[in-house]
């Protein structure tokens, strides 16, 4: 069913939802009609189930049948850190890892990172954040995951230790094993996946990683592209928790 | 370490490699001189070290100096099949199972494929293999992927049944969870991961492959793209079964 979230100027009143700016505009593209379904999500985790009333090209009305709990939410609460990759990769870990699950994405700057934000992260991070509810909106989410950029590698450190799990993924070196790390984790309710970009991270960054008590974990080996090891760390760990079933 | 296979004509005599055509150019572009290390593996598992010793245009002379096994390569077999996808997106997923360990990607026609391949099945099959074995090479896998077409569904059936898993990922009605259907099976050697293309399964199909005893499962509330599922089932698989560690 089209799924939409109260973000863009909708706002549900009493029983009725009303549906303006693009998303209006994104229901007459999918042409849909008076007494079609649809579903309008708050983005908190709450679902309204909703048959369209009246079409203006402005202003879409809905009434309002059901409101359900949205089931498309993991029980672990997933921030997905990658070092700021080159070209549109950024967009497709996005897209990828609001499918797969992930609560936040943020991008930082770290020392082998070829692609450099300046005066432009706003602009992009407003662009990445659109990718991510489009993603959301296609996959069934309760939420629109947050999007971010972080200028400075420290930041991606200290938002992953906030969680229960932060997992420093790594290529070389003695690191842990990722399965039995996950496993050992008590009463998971949130963690963190740390990747590189392409060049991967220096040893210096991980070094300060393990300082800081972030685990270094390895996927195995082969060796992922940056853009693919978000996902499939991240697929992971959904799996483990029970989120993929 | 850059890495090659022994496909391209390139051939290891007594203690010496030759590597030929594509591979020569490649080693130029790379920049490499001699005395520079690379590896090359016969795509059986066998990693051969070498050393550059002279440099040619069209040919790379090098001297072996270590024989391994090569560590890429999981415990499972695992076949992807996927619906023939549009556009780029069957590209997408050879090159990113190629690295989540994949030993076989199929492609197959099925009832709401939008894509079709006709007479230009051998030349698209040809790229594709292009692609697996260039993701094998950056991911350090010991094999190439093989990659094909199978214009039936039944054939993809025939396939996945073949395995100790086969695994049918569906989006609606009653599944099995895949956590439990993977962690049921014992001595997993082989497993088959099918997924749809963009408009999914029909319901016949998964009746089809119901009846043809393949467990239909669950990847859970969230809807994945369809270039998007393999991935994710794939790492799933790679981390339930200690390939991913």
């Amino acid at each position: 069913m089209p799924r939409f979230f109260l973000n863009g100027g909708s706002t549900i009143q009493g029983g009725t939802a009303f549906i303006l700016g693009e998303d209006a505009e994104h229901v007459r593209v999918l042409r849909l009609r008076v007494g079609d379904r649809l579903v309008i999500c708050d983005g908190k985790g709450k679902d309204f189930h909703c048959s369209i009333k009246n079409l203006a090209p402005k202003e879409v009305e809905a009434e309002v049948f059901e409101v359900v709990p949205c089931k498309g939410e993991p029980s672990v609460k997933a921030l997905i850190l990658c070092g700021l990759p080159k070209g549109d990769k950024a967009e497709y870990i996005i897209q990828k890892c609001t499918e797969a699950g992930a609560s936040e994405i943020w991008f930082f700057q770290s020392h082998r990172c070829v692609a450099k934000l300046h005066g432009d992260a706003d602009k992009k991070v407003s662009r990445w954040q659109r990718i991510a509810e489009e993603a959301a909106k296609q996959s069934g989410r309760g939420i629109i995951p947050t999007i971010g950029y972080l200028p400075d590698i420290a930041e991606a450190f200290n938002k992953a230790k906030e969680t229960d799990l932060p997992l420093f993924l790594y290529e070389t070196g003695e690191r842990k094993s990722l399965k039995e790390t996950i496993e050992s984790a008590q009463e998971l309710r949130s963690a963190a996946i740390l990747t590189g970009p392409e060049g991967g991270f220096e040893p210096f960054e991980a070094e300060l990683a393990a300082m800081m008590g972030l685990p270094l974990c390895s996927m195995g080996p082969r060796i992922f592209r940056c853009e693919t090891a978000p996902v499939a760390a991240l697929s992971a760990l959904m799996y483990a928790t029970g989120n993929m079933d």
